[in-house]
């Protein structure tokens, strides 16, 4: 059973009350009204050990990438992230000054994105796991994983691999970058680029676990298919450069690598180049792709048609692959 | 350095961005406004070891604790639970049936206060370990741990205690009594009384650490003492009974012990003597002590005052007392 048929099988019985839920389980946030605004809400666990190391990561850069990655989830759906809550179980490994060190990282995010921490608990445990949950909201539209219509394009934000590259470069020992280490340490949320997008894309969702498993999340919601051309994928000078340092290729970390949080979204044709004459985009968007229309997931790589694989799967993979 | 000191050394210099928060760090629940609505929010973890062992409850009751000791939060404000957030970190030993068990538990729970549960995330780890967040709401007023005013009188619902003998009996391997191991593995939040006594109270907390530290709490949030008459405390008929089966005095349960999510809260005498001719009411309530002027917190033993400990303390202490 993978993540996602887990979560099914334990919430497949659950009733929504409420009459202002838009959307529940199943989306980057859940969703629901509150006068005129939207708001979202979303909420993501790192474990030590299965997501991360400390020997990896300085703890404010430990305390940055969970606010990032969190809000990430809130700028793919189109919203500001608001306040949040920080869950801490602390081992005996873990001192009060790593502790506050953590806290300064992700002090210096909520600053930057003015979210209020409002509260959370802290408690004893044997391992040391950080649970963040972000609200968020939006008077404007919101952009859901369904959405896409036959013929969409299929676009990303930014250069996609890095982070995996990084990761296995950490595995192995090696010296990563700092750029590319940057990539993987201290994600950034599209958070503005999404407010810009969303007023375009029929459906987005941020890269968290590859573009395969984010492609095939909007070609699902949508009841349609999904084609992804490999060679058009963006790589950075960097990620090509250490292609070689690794036991993958770059197509296989673009595709079920992960954690680079940049936003895939589908769009019409028409839209896109509406949106690509926008001057206040920051990243860089690149299509790679396409909705179809049979319900079928597959990528292109030298004229050869193959199956997208799943994606990487943080419930059944670790970080010591 | 104790949980609350912990969190204050961590989070002392966060900012406050939204103008609509009412209430932050430091109360049982975050509070904000939503147009003429009061929005709470209130999140926490257990960790197997560490807050419960497996072998004590069955995972349908694991669920359904999970859930009361959070809605528990948001009663004691006076507000109604709305929505949930379960964050599952699930260990080698933690089975999918298991995980469906105790989601059983969590739904009996959602359904009884139709509760809409929106979303969450599960992930592998080490340890198990399971955050609820609930949000819930309220047009009328809420209550505070301030707000106390000298003189009023300090009033329990329920009896106290019965979850820490409990808990202890459990811990000395003993077998534990249906209904007094139920005190302990199933509280129930008062919801419904809540929502009359916040009509009334000064300031109201929930009974999660003890006596003394809710005490401590509410006297603390006003700038003033408490005293409480420790043979004031009212204890359940089993409770006394299996007095004789444990390492601790009634009173030292009663007064540190925790895990009971009874209602503490201030009135003044006119509004307690309103409150109690009220008939939908249906905890039993009982005087335990009063809002004193000075800084202290003390309880009174047989015409011997005492400093009022300072409570069980999640963070330092652990199941295996």
């Amino acid at each position: 059973m993978n993540e996602f048929e887990l979560i099914d099988y334990l919430t497949n019985d659950f009733k929504i009350y409420q009459e202002n839920v838009v959307a529940g389980i199943g989306d980057d946030c859940a969703v629901w009204r509150e006068g005129d605004k939207y708001i979202v809400f979303t909420t993501d666990t790192m474990v030590e050990g299965d997501h991360f190391l400390k020997s990896w990561f300085t703890p404010e850069q430990i305390g940055q990438r969970l606010v990032e990655t969190n809000v990430s989830d809130v700028a793919s759906m189109g919203a500001i992230p608001t306040s949040m809550f920080v869950s801490l179980v602390i081992d005996d490994n873990t001192s009060p000054l790593w502790c506050r060190k953590m806290y300064d990282g992700i002090k210096r995010v909520a600053d930057k994105y003015k979210i209020s921490l409002l509260g959370g608990n802290i408690t004893h445990g044997k391992t040391l796991s950080l649970t963040l949950g972000v609200h968020g909201e939006t008077i404007t539209n919101l952009v859901y994983r369904k959405g896409s219509t036959m013929g969409d394009l299929i676009v990303v934000t930014g250069t996609i691999g890095d982070a995996c590259i990084a990761r296995l470069m950490l595995g192995k020992g090696l010296t990563v970058p700092t750029a590319l280490f940057n990539r993987l340490a201290t994600p950034t949320a599209r958070v503005d680029d999404a407010q810009i997008i969303k007023q375009y894309a029929s459906a987005m969702i941020d890269i968290s676990d590859g573009i395969a498993s984010e492609a095939r999340h909007i070609a699902k919601a949508s009841q349609l298919g999904v084609l992804i051309n490999a060679t058009d994928i963006p790589y950075s000078s960097l990620a090509k450069k250490h292609e070689k340092d690794i036991d993958r290729s770059l197509l296989e970390c673009a595709l079920r690598g992960g954690e680079d949080y940049e936003l895939m979204f589908s769009i019409s044709e028409e839209n896109f180049n509406k949106l690509q004459k926008h001057k206040d985009l920051i990243s860089p968007l690149t299509v790679i792709g396409c909705i179809t229309k049979e319900m079928t997931n597959v990528y292109i790589e030298n004229d050869v048609v193959h199956d997208l694989p799943k994606g990487f799967d943080h419930f059944n993979e670790n970080i010591n692959l």
